[in-house]
């Protein structure tokens, strides 16, 4: 079914949402947000007004409230709420929050790093899904079905625990390459080596175990290499630090 | 130039080496190591003999030597040397390990994580050559050359550096992910839910800096959610320590 649309916000998952949402037929009718620049912009990229956050927003089918967590219930306090299902799209607030206001409310959490500059198929990103009541649950999973192939039932607590596997999977992921091409600056060397190895540390996990996958010299047990490494660690005393403990587990974890 | 090449060992670097050689139309004379079931079983696919580790060894141009560093000495101390040039394939190892009884060797590293099972494309692989003199680095280059697209000149310190970048972005990236997947596992997730994440997360440093790339709450310096990640990590104290760290890490690199 075709839905109407309106959007709160206008960071990096209204923006892959709002475009994903037109792209699979539906009508947004408004993009609302505090942000002068980027309302204005994806409004326009989207067919859709621009409103001011205090507007009296138009009656539409869903609105998506895409705002980061530390923003969210300032928002919502402002917002005038019209009729419509208000879905949020955070990985750690529970599904009530619109609860006050309105009867019928959701969830779609993308499980996906999404960046606005950075293409991101929307089809394969995992929309993890909650709803108030059975009637707003056919109608978000129908809009998230549109978009994605990958359409989830997740309760609030479960979504929480993804949440952190994600912060984990991505933003410590990203934080080790990140002190992995500071050092290899440091020497000379190119950081862009780097890359074949990393894309391939991801590749091998598809469909796999990574407890199989597992290798290097912590997995071996191998105390000279990892001697030596600490050694040329001592200039970079965060490396050096996360270099220990994340050896140590490994090395109890496989070796005990 | 065609080349005739031997080979010592018999496991996951031996394996995508010998391959890849003989890919490139040179010709293995023989495969050679201690284990009895993997030399046997390489030797046969590569058209080469099986040769046991203390036999009189044929001469060759190239004498490749992929054991594992802690058992290189061993097995080097073992083997009568046959004219040829000798290279291992550590990133660890300093150039000069085989100077005690030949003159010209040197050493093909490959920054790339290899397993026997999962094909990896070693013409995209990064060589990192290093060699006794001119003319064994002449012909080093060339037979690296024949079988990677990527081949770079790499003293013995700088391989250090990059062989240790490369236990942070694969081993240790590595060991994240499978914190991940037990936690959803335990929660009653599907952990393959991870598999678009993961490799979004590899894919974006591509030609990009890490550092632009960092998000998540302790990028942002969100007390809360670190607070509740904390919280749902008391039953898991290893994931609740590395948690800790990062999070430290990453809030003092980007907030200060």
């Amino acid at each position: 079914m075709e839905y109407s649309v309106g959007i709160i916000g206008s960071g990096n998952v209204a923006w892959h949402f709002g475009h994903a949402i037109k792209k699979a037929g539906h009508k947004i009718k408004y993009v609302s947000g505090r942000n002068k620049n980027t309302v204005p912009t994806l409004a326009a990229q989207l067919n859709a007004d621009a409103m001011p956050i205090k507007a009296n927003l138009k009656p539409v089918d869903i609105v998506v409230v895409a705002l980061s967590d530390s923003i969210i219930y300032d928002v919502i306090n402002i917002v005038k709420p019209a009729s419509g299902i208000y879905v949020h799209t955070s990985g750690s607030l529970p599904l009530n929050i619109f609860g006050r206001f309105v009867d019928d409310y959701g969830v779609i959490y993308p499980f996906q790093s999404l960046t606005k500059e950075i293409k991101t198929d929307v089809k394969e990103t995992p929309l993890c899904i909650e709803a108030s009541n059975d009637k707003t649950m056919s109608v978000i999973q129908d809009l998230s079905s549109s978009i994605s192939n990958r359409v989830h039932e997740l309760g609030s607590d479960k979504r929480k625990y993804l949440h952190l596997a994600g912060v984990l999977a991505n933003n410590f992921t990203n934080y080790v390459y990140s002190l992995s091409y500071k050092m290899l600056k440091d020497r000379g060397l190119n950081p862009h080596l780097m890359e074949p190895l990393i894309v391939e540390t991801a590749n091998k996990v598809l469909n796999k175990n990574p407890d199989e996958m597992q290798t290097g010299p912590a997995r071996r047990n191998n105390q000279n290499i990892i001697k030596l490494h600490l050694e040329l660690l001592n200039e970079y005393p965060e490396i050096h630090q996360l270099y220990s403990l994340i050896s140590e587990q490994i090395v109890e974890k496989y070796n005990e």
